[in-house]
């Protein structure tokens, strides 16, 4: 376990809890209804979408910025992340989204704090419904961020954190009346916790990490596919630093705008 | 057909293809009236544009991500694109859009439903004022993408994607008032479909192909005119490769930004 | 008149013709109201942006995208653009403009018509303090599209288009309780000949062009000076081009971050 | 004080005047009601994010376009900034947001004045839960910043300015129901002055400084660690010119995208 013993580690750890505090504190909070009267999605799909884009300007070169388990895993299975990291950020996520929960219910005056923002399925919405509206808004969110991270393209976390932001945006922006819009299985369930309510909490992991897994298979083996062997792919999930001078992995096809035809 | 023979023609065909149900279940879903009141044209307008944005991002180095018949019509116009390839993306946006329709239908309650977000005319807009609307609204957003792809500009697709998405979202700013703001034949088609209404179904496609057709020959005739010959031009559109050592192509004349005066 | 037989003239005159055409066309057709009720700042203020937004991005490259009399005036007061030029690029704003608010007049059912978006000063402000909000708002502008395309600076046509689309926004923001937030006289100009409505119409003329010219002195002689002789500067406003091999301008001080401190 | 005898060094003080100016005018004045109904948080919020990132593309070569105590100190505690620059900054800040909302008071008509955007606590949030709330808002905003101005990162002005405007937006859709949003002393203390209402102003004043603070020492000692001895912090606090050819600063460890894995 030489990555343990790396600052590097620890740093990145420190990020995914402060970034999953700071993620879950400033979506939950910008949720909560102050004043009856209709609840407006827009300024709550912003909220996310805003706090995860300043999270990965802020964080993306200490630990990636996924605060998310659904993006580690996704990264983890396009063998990208070793399994002591993709542990560590987990348990990281998780204790940070419980913690900005926390001082959520600690700064909110009582009346308003309802659910806490609860991921909560519609009435007539059926957790099989939700679990395929919360896959399909978790696959298009990892792809975004698996292009906007591809290290084959020019993207750079500058120039991501907007996208893959706005990317979640978008997920709100449909998901709020379906399910809530989770998302992010950290975020679903730290107001879980608090409020004591696991009805259909399942879909919110399920959705999520089903739709990362097809995302990064389809990313990974069908739209980009990337040329490593399967020893390559065991050393980066042991955590071990590369092969003494690998050759240059050369793409299998270049990755130029396909626009210009041919 | 040598190009149907390569991997890369079919991975954008995929590509295509998921980008077009993203596309038409994410901007049509966001769309349903989920409660009484006055509708709310910004949301609507951002997911849209938002969506358009993640996928120029997701897939913009896969297939370009054009996920709209008239993007590749304008592309094909200007010659940047076989025709094989245009047709190709054609079949896929058309299933890609059905199949998104088809996602939302079923997910979605029969209470919320109604005409899935099906493109329509205002009362008091006539089919040649709706047709007028939707070119002008594709013909803006063309040019911003073509810009954008310019490679003879320094857009590419990590700093496209959201100016392109914008200016979806300010077609749809204009047009849902009038037209319901299709801007794109594929999204408009699948609702049609699915709700067997195709009355001035027309209007979305004739308005949007027109546009994309005039701000393709804006574009490359008269505001950015591009030095290549026939001969080059058709080669392109047959899908063959560029002769050996093409000598570099010069632009008319070099494109620096004009604010700076003479 | 050399510059009259360059294509690029003519080009950049079209760009101009055409983006004002449509900037005026979306922001006043967004700003029209289709039901009773209160009137939404936030769709109109978006629009107007995003079209700035999109238009820099489409035709930057071409015309500068101007589209508005304010830019035009401060870079041809920072000696950044040839009096023809400039004189070229206010004609065929005003008649973009004109043509803009025709085609939204033809296109628009007559009872939602209304003033067809004119800028008007809300009763209860003078024409002074609307004078002055016009010009603080356009002077916020200029500054920005100013930096965006500082040639000492790392500002590009593509990461500048959503900053200063953004800058407009903000403008709308403030200003459209107070005057309906003009910050374009020529955009102010066309529904004031449609509506043959006049009253205060100088506001929107006065306003952005003082605005324009002081944001334009403050930039060039206190903020961000720029060495050159009174020599050069004539010969970029008479159009001539420059002088076989100028020395390489050498900025007053070195353009760096100042955040680093010292 | 050599540093008081750069133009650069006024040249800043101006920039942080205008730009504190400018953010105070234009935040205050689009938080306010000109009509009775439910106040909308979205337009607020976005006036402030998009001021900010105005002024960040507008003045970030200038002065690091701070235009808010809590940044300056946040890099005086990073020693990335001296200390007469800092005090300078300071008080262009203050009298830059005083200036700001005296314009405002000018331009408004009386019965729309109100408070003028007080920063004030909602009635049932205490002063010490307002003061964590300002705290961790800043916070995230100081995070953000900081990465987007790193100099061992490839953040630029250009691409940093919207991140860092954005971030500013959701620190106010989370925090205007909880205090108003201050996130800034210099426009917390302007409108205080002008309705001579000091109510609990030291949240404003504690919450932000204690935040951005934290944020320093979080940023520069745990998640990104530079290497400097103390007497170069202390030169650059005394704004004293870097000691001749020194050697090029190496990162502790080398700042790359950790999604890659180790």
């Amino acid at each position: 376990m030489r990555e343990l013993r790396s600052s590097s580690f620890w740093r990145a750890i420190l990020a995914e809890f402060l970034g999953s505090l700071l993620y879950t504190l400033l979506g939950l909070g910008a949720s909560l209804r102050w004043a009856p009267g209709p609840h407006g999605v827009l300024g709550s799909a912003l909220a996310f979408g805003l706090a995860q884009a300043t999270l990965v300007q802020a964080l993306g070169h200490v630990s990636g910025g996924h605060i998310n388990p659904a993006i580690t895993l996704a990264f983890l299975l396009a063998s990208q992340l070793s399994l002591p990291r993709a542990l560590g950020y987990l348990l990281a996520q998780l204790l940070g989204a419980l913690a900005g929960a926390g001082v959520l219910y600690g700064v909110t005056p009582a009346a308003v704090r309802g659910t806490l923002g609860l991921s909560a399925l519609h009435p007539s919405v059926g957790p099989g419904q939700g679990t395929v509206v919360e896959l399909l808004l978790t696959a298009q969110f990892i792809l975004c961020v698996f292009a906007s991270f591809d290290d084959r393209h020019d993207g750079r976390p500058g120039s991501a954190a907007l996208p893959i932001g706005f990317s979640l945006t978008l997920g709100h922006l449909f998901g709020i009346p379906y399910t809530g819009a989770g998302m992010n299985p950290a975020r679903s369930f730290a107001p879980a916790v608090i409020t004591r309510n696991f009805a259909n909490h399942w879909v919110f992991w399920a959705g999520p990490l089903l739709g990362a897994a097809l995302a990064a298979l389809l990313y990974e083996l069908a739209l980009c596919p990337r040329a490593r062997s399967m020893a390559e792919r065991l050393a980066v999930l042991r955590g071990e630093p590369p092969a003494a001078a690998p050759p240059p992995e050369p793409p299998a096809e270049p990755l130029e705008l396909k626009t210009q035809g041919l």
